[in-house]
């Protein structure tokens, strides 16, 4: 038993669909979010930056005494997941290889289909994995910069919407893909949308709930997880308002925020 | 006279459109522009954070030496113009007082329509400033947040484009607007759309040029303008990576960057 937190990191507010599947599978744990909010977003930035604000924010979770490291960032997973591992001795855990392994599951034979921002696509990094995890499978790639916007702007069911899921996934319905990898943090919010795209004939894989279960199984294999009726406590920092960060959040969380959230600044030189 | 250069900031790569109608304008002028494209964009931020990335690019350009400085972001000219002032010797020009001259020149007795990012909108900046210049004038105004990922994805004139700017700009038509303030760098290039849908009877306020006029007129009154027949020097720092600036400031410029570019990272503690 270890009563130390998990940390989880995003760019911004979108790693709460991670934040929220790790609370619901593991009541007990104390966890602490990291959200970038200063810098957000990520995904239209270079591997150096990326992989620079990703070390940052992985040392200050390491300050903070967290036991293991979650990823929530798909654009962060894809580019500085591999650097974060040789750069600490804690358990780190991203949100690609647990939603690679539903797709292939889910897939059987069948074409897989990557949406996400243009890092994670142009990365290469979920379009290696499920080659890797799975040799011969077929994967097709899209990077798609305009679904955060509209998720943020609240046009889920919009004709705006319906024409730009025509533009970026049109291909993948002609090729008869059979599952879909949200990559994306924000891309669960428009499920319902691009589920009746494909006429229900797509499994859509939402990274989140995948990453919950394989942090739960890291945690019993090492012997860290904490067994205890309480609720684990929760705690927050973001390097924007934390006000206006408490204000989206509860949208993701469909709940206040339980605990405190503090700003942290990166001070520069 | 006055060899030293002018220095000239964004969030971004869209503050190149104040930087070259600079350059046309004052063409022995050696110029500094700084482009903060590793904490890009600014207009969903909080007024704190851009009042601090603000001053620390200002900051940094008084170390090299400028002899003014033109804040060609229209979210930082809106939130952190005014502090700016209090912190420098150095004369500051923002995009803001420009474009609403030109707008109440072109408006007469009409109304005045303003858009822009979610900050500069929510920061009245503009509203504000219309109504100071010309008292009893109306004044409506509309943050926009999908047009800048709309230009980015390339959408000009796509269906996608019509509909997004018949949700923000449906209102301003049925009211009969007079003239339109662009109130965000990369507006201007949707200005061939904006002026179809209102068939031609709106005057568009693009606030680059009206700012390289008035940054001419502070040169000659404070005689610190550089008169030479030779051509000025051209010097860009950017915070993410020089190469994917390069090639998008071609796009801006209309011929490839004609002086160096430095990458400058924010270092922090």
């Amino acid at each position: 038993m270890d009563n130390r937190p998990i940390g989880i990191f995003d760019s911004g507010v979108g790693g709460l669909t991670v934040f929220k599947e790790i609370r619901d599978l593991l009541p007990s744990e104390n966890l602490v979010y990291f959200g970038d909010t200063a810098r957000v977003p990520y995904g239209g930035k270079s591997v150096q930056v990326i992989q620079r604000f990703s070390s940052e924010i992985a040392n200050f979770l390491e300050m903070q005494n967290v036991k293991m490291i979650v990823v929530a960032c798909n654009t962060a997973s894809a580019l500085a997941l591999h650097k974060l591992k040789t750069e600490t001795s804690l358990p780190v855990i991203g949100v690609i290889d647990p939603g690679v392994r539903a797709a292939i599951k889910a897939a059987g034979n069948g074409v897989i289909g990557v949406i996400g921002t243009r890092a994670t696509i142009n990365s290469g990094a979920y379009q290696e994995r499920v080659t890797r995890l799975r040799n011969g499978v077929r994967v097709v790639a899209r990077a798609c910069p305009l679904l955060v916007p509209i998720v943020e702007e609240n046009l889920m069911n919009s004709e705006i919407a319906r024409l730009t899921l025509e533009m970026y996934l049109g291909d993948f319905k002609k090729m008869g893909i059979s599952s879909l990898i949200l990559a994306c943090t924000h891309y669960p919010l428009l499920k319902t949308m691009i589920s009746d795209f494909f006429a229900d004939r797509v499994t859509l894989v939402d990274s989140a709930c995948e990453t919950a279960r394989e942090v739960k199984e890291m945690l019993v294999a090492r012997r860290i997880s904490i067994e205890d009726v309480r609720h684990g406590h929760e705690q927050f920092f973001v390097t924007d308002s934390p006000e206006g960060f408490a204000a989206i959040a509860e949208e993701f969380l469909g709940r206040p925020l339980a605990g405190e959230c503090i700003q942290h600044s990166w001070q520069t030189e």
